[in-house]
């Protein structure tokens, strides 16, 4: 890990463009305002934070970008199948031998990446937007840091159990939605050498990326997911000899 | 194990002495309800099936009773600081090193047995009776075997997060409660030999045991916490030669 | 599920056909082998069990078979990169959807089935074949029953630590090896609705598979990935509406 | 959380005071010994360590130290049972509650904070000091920061599996030790707001402490136990109205 944790924003970047009513809550699209708002609580400038879309060179990540990026978020919807599925092993790859953070936000639970890295079909149930609690189930975790008993959103997406993802390592987060509905919706994983966070809010029509605990949120997972300083290289099923 | 699995209900059975509402919905008492549905869902007569109450001889539990039980279901309310230390340990140590299953329900998340046996303050919040939505999150283990995506109960006392428990081995229903909180209802954990199942229904002023998908989960678990047929004998911080 | 457990064992069946010294090891082939033993513990007849193997029609898991199949043992080794991509997805949705159990033996830590369905790179170090003890770290549980403190091996392939796989949902055996390394060498997961178990034992040149434990193990283990019956049919996120 | 960690390492200090051959290898006790490694590695500043002992005034922890303490480091063995059970259940609500870290060392498996906090038995294997080789399986965790593949101590104490805790949130290191035997060596745990790590090496006739890498993975080991900035008051099972 370079000094700073260099962190990318990957965006699809397409409900955006399209249409007027996403414009209007994220002007600089989501990945610009997830920018915006890490810069601002990164008040020690520990960050370098980089935007990545799918319509750039290379789908946003040339090796280059990807292989210089310590902690990589990711939020897509409409265009998850137009993903490059050479990229998607090179994601993989990036964060079972290199260690790189991976940050899948809201509908990225069905994002080619998601999927691959984490071992998951990625069903959930979902519904309309609603009133939703997002409880802090284990304060005293990292990511949970000067979050209090929970997070009052006042429109989000409803996504619902049965979430069909492997049982997370670490459960920060359960959901309430108006409806009736639950959702597992902060779950930590490592995977290799890699950490994984995913955080359910954040749909194209609601403001939550604006709600400051949901900031703090993302803001805490990026310091936690960031790669720590391996002892060794990287095997590759290597033979060894006796030790003895 | 013998050939049937031995279970032993215990009941503190004070509020249903004590006062005519809970008697009128429990008037064999929680456990002897309990022991009712368990015998009709036993087609097979797998389960021998036992009762056990606070102001019984020993607590419910000498000796030859706790030796003699396979899966111990625990209910306990207002008199958890009357059950008796010794007795306490006696019951960790059947769970630890001689493998007995342990179900303890309800408010049974502040017994004795259950913060000891697990290492918890049992610390939650709590509410009024409200409409609750048990959900199912892990379809496919045995404990939720024919229960459907979730479990309609029309009261319940509310139980909130942060509930302060480890993190479950499994958790296998997450519950939305009318009025704004959700709750890790049904926990499994194994402990030294022992294998462990909290579930949230059962509140003296509701008609929980009642209900089928409650009655069939808790026939589950007993199944599932049954011990197995250990390899070995329990070691005791042998010293042990090289094998070499 | 079937009355029966409908065991399909898979094996790539390529060292035994081709080199005299696996063949006269398991002159069944290993796949015939594990059947044989398998049917040996079945005193009551709750299996039914078939073979596959990778020249069969179909790569051995016609829809029919596998559809039809409760539980995929799976043992590959030099032939990984032959098996269908189509395939794999088949039965990555099976175990998902379908709740199949799947049992990857060995080798197969780095077959595409096993890397897909958990989300692993399967990396690991590995060395000669040497002495082996299985250490059973949790007496108590389903697939440990009536297996000793520990299982010891004459000779096995070795396989080293840090092997990349997600922690497991149930780390079940460790191993320690003559020269100097150690393996979580049994491990339970879930993905889906569908339970795994991975274990190591099983080197084409070695007598693992007639070992009585290794035997007993296998065994446990078809019957604890065996399917339940779930209380709802799978749901493909679906949309839905208000519960209250 | 005051700005710096505040370390207190609890030592019974017993070997050290009695046994010369102890005392020879640890003269300043193994307390002073593991404050002056940790002081070493504190280039930044950010920790302020204290020693405390069982001869000392209320056994070394007060409540103003116990209160002013982040992270609690222990080594104890013979004099476990002279712990005084009021202490031990302030230590435990102060991890529960006030999220003190936790850091029992090698035979503090079997002291008494251990088990409480834990709900564990303690039991394990156990034999005379071999050659060992400690694993490093969870590459990319904070704790194994900068530890290679793995680390070898000359001579160790051999604790054994079967070890009977409840299976760890994060499984970091296993030891292979001469004799035929595999050991958890670091585990991780959370209970209430607490984080927990034990680490096995440690026996008071070894050198262990004196090995760079161990000193490395109890320095990262405070710094990841450390609390985090909690965002609400703890709660003790309050009653909550409705928030909808």
């Amino acid at each position: 890990m370079a000094n700073k944790i260099r962190v990318t924003i990957w965006n699809e970047y397409v409900h955006e463009v399209y249409e007027d009513a996403v414009r209007e809550i994220y002007p600089l699209g989501i990945h610009g305002c997830i920018k915006e708002f890490l810069e601002k609580l990164d008040v020690n400038g520990e960050l370098e934070i980089r935007l990545a879309a799918l319509a750039d060179p290379d789908q946003g990540l040339p090796d280059e970008v990807l292989n210089n990026t310590d902690v990589l978020m990711w939020w897509g919807h409409c265009a998850h199948h137009e993903v490059d599925d050479g990229l998607v092993q090179r994601i993989k790859a990036r964060v079972y031998d290199g260690g790189m953070g991976f940050i899948p936000m809201h509908s990225a639970h069905m994002s080619k990446p998601f999927r691959e890295i984490l071992g998951t079909s990625g069903k959930l149930l979902w519904g309309e937007d609603q009133h939703e609690f997002i409880w802090n189930v284990r304060p005293g975790h990292p990511i949970t840091a000067g979050i209090p008993e929970h997070i009052e959103l006042d429109k989000e997406e409803m996504y619902g159990e049965p979430f069909m993802i492997p049982q997370p390592d670490e459960l920060l987060f359960i959901s309430w939605f108006e409806q009736g509905y639950v959702f597992r919706s902060g779950c930590t994983y490592h995977r290799g050498r890699g950490k994984i966070f995913y955080f359910q809010p954040g749909h194209e029509y609601c403001r939550s990326f604006y709600n400051e605990y949901v900031q703090r949120v993302l803001y805490n997972a990026v310091k936690w997911a960031a790669p720590n300083d391996f002892g060794c290289p990287m095997h590759n099923c290597d033979m060894r000899g006796s030790l003895v």
